[in-house]
């Protein structure tokens, strides 16, 4: 019984890798770096894209957003005054109200993805520390956004999550000293399950860090190049 | 292809249940009020577990608790110190890493909780907004833990999670004024989707609302009685 379960499961991930490939590839050919940015609910992640994406220097990048929920258009909603292009992909319907994204999901938002318009796409994931670091969706990069609300101990209990990502952001660093958060602790520990990742501090509240992700973003397509 | 895969879905609820009646019916006989306790990863689902069981006088609940976790033991060792029975159930084990509790992996820890000693049943289901709604373990009652550091468009988010519980918990309130969360638009929120639940705010900083959780948790095994 349990050896079928794992053996169907091997197989959603066999075919789940060959269409991210077949993203990947349509991705590369429209010259559009792919990030996915995962991470619990309410860490932040939207708020960050808010604040990235702002800026009027972030025009350079010709953003877009895919925007991955179970349901609802919440978060795409509050992107709609940044002018950029948006689309919503809703778990929900057709896909059983999946707790995390898949290539075939991502693959269905393409036709309404301006790819030709875009150097840099960025896919939200569904809030959740678990399935989203299984399933790749044709991105360059995986960033694994972590709030110092959730604690210090997040790496130690869902270090799949943090091991599948080039960058670990630690956001809402303006809350540090209300919260019982020991900062080199968490690094302590992300280090014990992803040696040398790239870590920045972000507060999207301050502006810390806002910045040089906007850097880390802009940086993206000749790193992937260079690792490609 | 959409037609077989909702089958499949329903085909694995009803075997959900079937097993939740059979834990049900097992925790029935030994006199203990089971509780599923669920919410993002770091709302605080332990932390508020740890406050509430230290207390001496809730020595008089006879508690014990079923820790659920991807892996690693790390919440179950936080209440070593309490003295109390605590097991615990990894999905990742034989489970498939799976993001949530199901009635079988409840089953499976049977054995090893001492029932006969217990009065109270507290199951820390595995941190996430999904999943956990679907999968009922046999329980009397579910407490949904939502931190103020999450935001408070989460009842619009995650209905089903704010839907099938009988309390809401709004934890870390002693954060309020340090995050953009807006209380009356939260609880509005929270009245669209599940008009009528119980809400208990809490801080496990503060102690606010620990009384009373530990008063709501005292209470369970009558009101159990009285809607069964």
């Amino acid at each position: 019984m349990h050896r079928v379960k794992v053996r169907v499961a091997e197989d959603a991930l066999d075919a789940n890798a060959t269409i991210a490939r077949a993203n990947r590839e349509d991705f590369d050919r429209a010259g559009v770096s792919v990030v996915n940015l995962m991470g619990a609910p309410g860490a932040g992640k939207t708020t960050l894209l808010e604040r990235v994406l702002a800026d009027p220097a972030a025009a350079a990048l010709r953003a877009g957003v895919l925007e991955g929920d179970v349901q609802g258009t919440l978060d795409a909603d509050r992107l709609v005054h940044l002018h950029i292009p948006v689309v919503q992909l809703n778990t929900d319907g057709g896909f059983g109200g999946e707790c995390h994204l898949d290539a075939n999901m991502v693959r269905s938002a393409m036709p309404a993805l301006p790819l030709d318009e875009l150097d840099l796409l960025i896919i939200e994931n569904v809030g959740n520390l678990v399935c989203p670091a299984e399933f790749r969706v044709g991105e360059d990069a995986r960033i694994m956004v972590s709030s110092v609300a959730e604690g210090e101990d997040k790496p130690l209990k869902y270090p799949l999550m943090f091991r599948a990502c080039e960058l670990v952001i630690v956001n809402k660093i303006d809350l540090l000293g209300h919260v019982d958060f020991d900062m080199d602790r968490f690094l302590h520990h992300l280090d014990a399950v992803h040696p040398g990742v790239s870590v920045l501090l972000t507060s999207a509240r301050s502006g810390q860090g806002i910045d040089e992700l906007r850097t880390w973003f802009a940086g993206l397509p000749d790193r992937a190049g260079a690792t490609v």
